[in-house]
């Protein structure tokens, strides 16, 4: 009997947050903890200047689910802290995002940065992303999927401090070729900022841009597998530390 | 006569950004892009479902200043690609921020998020930051490193897709011991989510803790070059992907 904390970055109402739970109903006691409004492309923001709040709203198959008005990361240290009062949690899980957090996302994603944040105390957490942006998508497929690696995560377990980020293809189940593990895809978003003009003559723009992808030849990335009908598993680490480039700055050292 | 991009996550009125413009000015051409309001802790976040917009409101000693209702990172973007109308950048600067962002504290910050999302494109970068959380604090230390490692910085470049996180120590000049490359520490931030009560009875709560070094024992981290009185210096990638990690996963990929 597990004890399983949800949250997302689509906020309460999103589809993507029931799929989840009906996932991970049967492998224990599950709790949810997420946003009153979406927070996509929050990143790893925490609230600072405004008090958090957290509301029990409902139980249904003996899942109990809470609002808070923060972020992702918020609902996470909400969750630990002050739902489950440090009761230890073997798995949390977030999603299943409505679009995909492969490549550079991942750092872009409330999805990812929930599971990150798991990840800081050493509580083993998956990331969930579906490719299909829609908020009425048919998340059949990630909900097969999601059991199948949340029964090898808990029989297994994960290695301390990392996480999983598993996008799921928009296909059929039988169109799923598998598993693939993978590695973060090099690549950015190229922004098109789109320019617009208010009534009075204000212009305003938004962020609008695709992934370019640059190692399109690599088979062992995210963005391959996405795009050849696999499943991506990327085992996650929050180290940002470059350590090919330490020594090539150590000369650094020497100049006071 | 290089190009560098000036932002900070503290708003375009902290005395942190002033501090780098001084510190700049020298290298070439500055243009400062900053938010309106302060982004601290809100990480990779970017602007999806509000209208980004963009004024110039000061010219001062040759350095145009223009801000933006967006985060750090939207900064970045705008300042790119709209202010700067795709022109190659040198170098792209961000803080001085008013605190440390040392160890796990990189992923929370929009400090850093601002340099990592530069070096996305591929943009050499730098983010800044003084270990004094005060509005009033002592830049003057912080200003002659910065002057050091972007002169450094420029003579040598930055391997591709690399930032860097330079993080000052609150001592004067004659204090400090010299520059030390790092690596980001293991840590996590202990939650003491502070309860309060509202005049109505309802419970609120803040974020409030300290930084929980996994490994005081190391003399390689950000925080043992800080608390041993070096200016830490360490190279960041945005490669989120446990790479030792994924031989261990493997056998994932047999089950379909």
């Amino acid at each position: 009997m597990s004890l399983i904390l949800i949250t997302n970055d689509d906020g309460f109402e999103a589809r993507g947050l029931e799929a989840l739970v009906e996932a991970a109903r049967d492998f224990g006691e599950v709790v949810v903890v997420t946003s009153n409004s979406p927070q996509s492309g929050m990143g790893h923001a925490i609230t600072m200047h405004v008090p958090l709040r957290v509301k029990h709203y409902k139980t249904e198959n003996g899942v109990k689910y809470y609002r808070t008005n923060g972020t992702s990361v918020d609902c996470v240290k909400i969750g630990q802290h002050v739902v489950l009062r440090d009761r230890k949690i073997d798995l949390l899980l977030s999603g299943i995002n409505h679009g995909s957090n492969s490549s550079v996302s991942i750092l872009y994603s409330g999805t990812m940065a929930a599971a990150i944040e798991a990840s800081f105390e050493g509580t083993p957490a998956i990331g969930f992303s579906l490719l299909d942006y829609s908020p009425t998508a048919d998340f059949s497929t990630a909900i097969a999927f999601a059991k199948k690696i949340i029964t090898k995560t808990l029989q297994e377990g994960l290695p301390k401090h990392i996480c999983l980020n598993v996008n799921i293809p928009k296909l059929s189940l039988h169109e799923i070729k598998g598993i693939k593990i993978t590695r973060q895809t090099l690549g950015y978003w190229h922004e098109d900022l789109e320019e617009h003009t208010d009534p009075y003559g204000g212009k305003y723009y938004w962020l609008a841009g695709y992934l370019n992808n640059l190692e399109t030849e690599a088979t062992d990335t995210c963005e391959w597998a996405l795009q050849n009908g696999y499943v991506s598993v990327m085992p996650v680490h929050f180290d940002m530390t470059s350590h090919k480039t330490i020594s090539k700055l150590k000369h650094w050292e020497h100049d006071r």
